[in-house]
């Protein structure tokens, strides 16, 4: 077996080239956006057969060490059909990554996807029984679904860490900057999710990501998301006699991963440290309140009509990129979302294929664009 | 199918009887000790074929309503071999209660195992196969490890309240009178259980009874327990991965009993509350302190030589018994145990059968009466 890992100079793609390195599994093809300097060390350590960059510019850096060099979107979709590869990794942010879980799923690979718009953005597009969730409360949704009789399953709740705003006073959050969004209370990530997990968009984000693996199928299981400030607790899954089973570890990427590569060794090896519960912090579950994160009065309609997810994501995009350009104060981010909804729902219902999918997106990025001008 | 169920007239007898009538389970044979008057109630209201009492006086006050009466230990054996019904719920409590067990598994019977002394005198001696646990925490640990492949899980963690002392200033536990301990934080059981409970013997009962319901034939889980004080998480398992599942529920003897009494019915309909999340305590593991506890020094030697829990079950029964009658002060049930096990401790490793078993243990008991003498 060998790996395409697409987006591997981030957080994910670093992390993924520590497990297959560990589990002894070939890249066979590697793709970065434009850190050339950390796609050549990583061409250097793995040998890929062939590499995608975004930007033909890039090419006089790279050193490529015999690989075959692929350029852009086409390039993508090239090598993704010419690899041998059964799986691919696409850990590409934003929305390219749509695009390279399209072809992936052309060229029938199975994706383990850390994308996120993939699913937000076409979810009934995809096949999702070719999709292995790589991200820590999908992950742990699926670890406990595992062997599970579905129809004694009630709902699926994943955990939210709150973000930096969890604490602010109230009247406070509207007029915060980039600087307080980036404040992260649990870890650094990438600004852009560090400002949908302050938003709480992220947490609709991965609500209707759940939805298109776990609840399509199954509408009978009922989701929703909780606080749980340690990030200890992934996800939780509500058994129909009225218990609950929850899935816990140390937040540490490697262990979804290690199940999208390789579930035999996965389960065989501990790749993280064990969880020492004596020294935890304690958990505590806190509804989230759409007063504090006023986008998650939009949960009830999102999973209803979830295909709205192009819009969520679209306008986001846009308006997180504003924020974090200090151009729009926080508040104005989710106030935009709300009324893109509503511009927009009755023709994002219509849509069928990528290609509507696509043109959507760039109509509303540009609608929110033009509104901010 | 039918049901026998001894102990009717205790806590878990009572439940018992309230989810048979809501999967409409027929009972077979009713027994119970010296609470005539609740059990002809429950004669009244369930009909049995037979009833067992413990007690020839007691025969007058008896209302059979047509049931064949048996009596004292030879009717408790002879009722078993007579009934039809494949399934015995054991709700004994103490001694009494592991002689039901050797009759209900020589005849055959699956056992459906409330009574503690069964396994911990005399674990080695059981066909686990046959043993349905009906407590909070071997019933969670069961079901976590449903469907799971043991081979890559690595611990099994019961939790434990902390009993009455647990926030007591550790200079003031060992003096300590049967007032205090009967306080357990979270719920009222009988007077044996909370002071086991305030000792912490119960949660090494639990352990050993873990030991033979799962661990005898996959020595390499490790076993351990950890305070959890809200009892709202009643057992987690290890995986080899890192990572931990956790059982939750609100604490309801009703969720173990259904799923022992009819598994397929238990896991379609909700017969306690749903566990509200966002209402929950804190939770928090602590780790279980032998300064607070001193019996749980035994811990390492119990788990590596469970055989020695015969001594445990015939001093702990004595002492508290001791204890709750004013006559030692609390310190002494951990101090006489402890000096128990070391006077014990080889000829208990020596024991072989059943009979072996009863004679060591009313030989302990003989021991600890004439110290206390």
């Amino acid at each position: 077996m060998s790996l395409i890992l697409l987006g591997s100079t981030g957080s994910i793609g670093s992390n993924t080239l520590k497990v297959a390195k560990e589990f002894g599994i070939p890249i066979e093809v590697l793709g970065a956006g434009r850190n050339i300097a950390l796609l050549n060390q990583q061409i250097k350590a793995f040998s890929p057969k062939a590499v995608i960059i975004q930007n033909a510019n890039d090419k006089d850096q790279l050193k490529s060490n015999g690989a075959r060099i692929y350029i852009g979107e086409n390039g993508l979709k090239e090598a993704i059909f010419n690899s041998d590869s059964k799986i691919l990794l696409n850990a590409i942010s934003g929305g390219n990554g749509l695009k390279a879980s399209i072809f992936a799923q052309q060229a029938n690979k199975t994706i383990a996807l850390a994308n996120k718009e993939s699913l937000v953005s076409a979810g009934w597009l995809f096949d999702t029984t070719k999709i292995i969730p790589v991200d820590s409360e999908h992950f742990s949704l699926w670890y406990l679904l595992r062997n599970q009789n579905i129809e004694h399953i009630s709902s699926l709740i994943i955990t939210a860490s709150g973000g930096a705003f969890r604490d602010m006073p109230l009247e406070d959050i509207a007029n915060k900057t980039k600087k307080d969004a980036l404040k992260h209370p649990n870890w650094n990530m990438g600004d852009k999710i560090t400002v949908d997990s302050a938003s709480m968009i992220n947490k609709l984000f991965e609500l209707l990501e759940a939805h298109w693996l776990f609840n399509s199928k199954n509408p009978h299981l009922k989701l929703d998301a909780i606080i749980e400030r340690s990030s200890n607790v992934h996800a939780l899954i509500g058994h129909t006699d009225g218990s609950f089973s929850a899935h816990l570890s140390y937040p540490d990427m490697r262990l979804a991963i290690a199940y999208a590569l390789d579930l035999i060794k996965a389960e065989q090896i501990s790749l993280i440290p064990p969880l020492d519960l004596k020294n935890l912090f304690k958990i505590k579950f806190e509804e989230i309140d759409y007063k504090r994160y006023p986008v998650w009065s939009l949960k009830s309609n999102l999973l209803r009509n979830p295909k709205l997810g192009v819009i969520l994501n679209a306008a986001n995009e846009i308006l997180t990129d504003a924020f974090l350009n200090n151009r729009i104060p926080f508040g104005h981010i989710a106030t935009e979302i709300i009324e893109s909804i509503q511009a927009y729902e009755t023709k994002c219902l219509a849509i069928q294929n990528f290609e509507d999918v696509l043109n959507l997106d760039l109509e509303i990025k540009a609608y929110i664009k033009q509104k901010l001008a």
